[in-house]
C-alpha cells in the first residue's frame, strides 16, 4: 500500500480576523500553532513517519510542519517548499474582511468567489507591489507564470501538475509523503485524486489541522481516504471553515 | 563581491549540561533559541538577505535556521540539509559529561580529543544502537560513508568535498549562501577557506549564535572574513566555548 497524508495549516491571524489571505503572508495564530502541534501528535501516536515533506512557501503552512516536524521527531526530513502549493491567490481581495466583502458584494457573490470553480476574483494589478512578480520572495519565478488572482480550476492548474511531476514519483517510489499547505490547494489535491465532480468541491471543506491520509494500491488507484480524527471532531471543524463567509 | 554567511547553533541542552554531543540529536536551550533569534535580528538589522541555505541533519542547527529565517522574514528560503554539515562524531565519547571525562582521561587527554586535528575519539561499535548506520534518520545513506567517530581531519574530509561540490557553485553564481551548523564542521570549513594551519585551527574557536560573514572576490578568492559582532561579544564568547573542557 502506497500513502500521501495532507495537512492543512492551523488557524493563521488573518483566518481569526475573516480577512481574504490567499498569498499575503500572514502567520499562524497561537491557536494555529497549537492546532499543528496536534496534528504532530495525532501522527506520531498513530505511529506515522515520513520520507520526505512538501510545502507552500508561505510561512504559516512551513510553520505548521515544521510543528509537525518537531512532533514526529523527524526534524532532519527533506523539505521542499514550492509556491505551486500556496493557497489560492484572492486577487484584489486579499486583505478585505470578509464579512465586510460581503455586506458590500452580497453574501451570495462572496460565496461565489470563495466556493465557485472557475470563476476568478478581481484581479491585483500587475504593478501592484503586492503582486507576487513584484515580491522578493518569488524572484526566481517567471513573471508570467504568477497569478494575479486564481479560481479552484486556475489552482488546480498548477496543483496538479506539481503533484504529478514532483510528489507522485515519490510515492510510487514506495516512500511515505507528507504535504502541507492550504484549504484550497489541498481542495485541488483531494479533487483530482478521488474524482470529486466540480459542483461537488464546492461544498467540501477541508479541517486545518486534521491529517488526511490518501491510501493508494501498486499501480497508484485511489484506494480510500479518511481523516485522523473522530466524527464529531470534523463537524465541528467544517462547521467553523463554512461559517466564515458569512455576513457578521 | 561574493559571499557566504554561517552561523554556528546557540547553546543546546547538552552544552548546558556540559556533554559531549556530536552527533547526539538534542535540541536548544531557552538561551539557545534566543542565541538564534539574535542572530536573526543582528542579520535583518544589517541588511542582509538570502538565496538558499544549507544546515546538518541535527535539530539544534534546523532549529536556529528557522529562527534566522524568521529573524530575516525569510522563512520561505529553500533549504538543504546534509549529514555532510552535522558535528563532528564524538564516538563513544558521545553522552559523557565533558568534565566527568577529564576527571577520568585527564583534561589534557580530553583538550587533545576536543582540539587536535587528528587524534580519533573511541570510535562507536557498529552495533550500537546510537550508531548512525543504525538510525533511522540516516537509512538513505550507505553504511560505510557513516562514520563512528571522527577528528576535525575526518570531519574536514566530509565538509569540504560537500562544500566544494554542493556550496560553492551558488556562492560562485552570485547567490547570497547562508549556513548555519556547528562548532567543528565550521571549523572545518573556516579552515579551508582561510587557510589555517592544522595546528593554529586548535586554538580557534567560534562563538555561538554570531554570523561569520566570509568575502570572496570573483574569482573566489577570500578577500575577508570578520563576525557580527563587538569584539567585547566575541571575547566573551569564545571564553565560555574555551571554557567546556575544564574539570569542575
Amino acid at each position: 500500500m502506497k500513502r500521501l497524508v495532507c495537512v492543512r495549516h492551523g488557524e493563521s491571524e488573518w483566518n481569526k480576523e475573516n480577512r481574504f489571505t490567499g498569498w499575503s503572508d500572514v502567520d499562524l495564530s497561537a491557536k494555529g500553532h497549537e492546532e499543528a502541534k496536534q496534528a504532530g501528535r495525532t501522527l506520531k501516536s498513530q505511529g506515522y513517519t515520513f520520507d520526505i515533506a512538501y510545502t507552500s512557501v508561505l510561512k504559516r503552512a512551513i510553520h505548521t510542519l515544521d510543528h509537525v516536524l518537531d512532533g514526529l521527531n523527524q526534524v532532519y526530513l527533506p523539505v521542499v517548499k514550492s509556491w505551486k502549493l500556496n493557497e489560492r491567490h484572492y486577487g484584489a481581495l486579499q486583505g478585505l474582511n470578509k464579512a465586510d466583502t460581503a455586506a458590500k458584494y452580497g453574501e451570495k457573490q462572496v460565496l461565489i468567489w470563495r466556493r465557485s470553480f472557475d470563476v476568478l476574483p478581481p484581479l491585483m494589478k500587475e504593478d501592484d507591489p503586492h503582486a507576487p512578480r513584484n515580491e522578493a520572495m518569488y524572484k526566481t519565478v517567471p513573471a508570467d507564470e504568477l497569478p494575479l488572482g486564481e479560481s479552484l480550476k486556475t489552482t488546480i492548474e498548477r496543483v496538479v501538475p506539481f503533484y504529478e511531476q514532483t510528489i507522485k514519483p515519490h510515492i510510487e517510489g514506495g516512500e511515505n509523503v507528507l504535504v502541507v499547505a492550504h484549504g484550497n490547494s489541498l481542495r485541488a489535491l483531494l479533487k483530482f485524486l478521488a474524482h470529486i465532480d466540480d459542483d461537488a468541491i464546492m461544498g467540501v471543506n477541508i479541517p486545518t489541522g486534521i491529517p488526511l491520509v490518501f491510501e493508494f494500491d501498486d499501480d497508484m488507484r485511489l484506494v480510500r481516504y479518511f481523516y485522523l480524527a473522530s466524527q464529531e471532531e470534523l463537524n465541528e471543524k467544517m462547521a467553523a471553515v463554512a461559517n466564515q463567509g458569512k455576513v457578521k
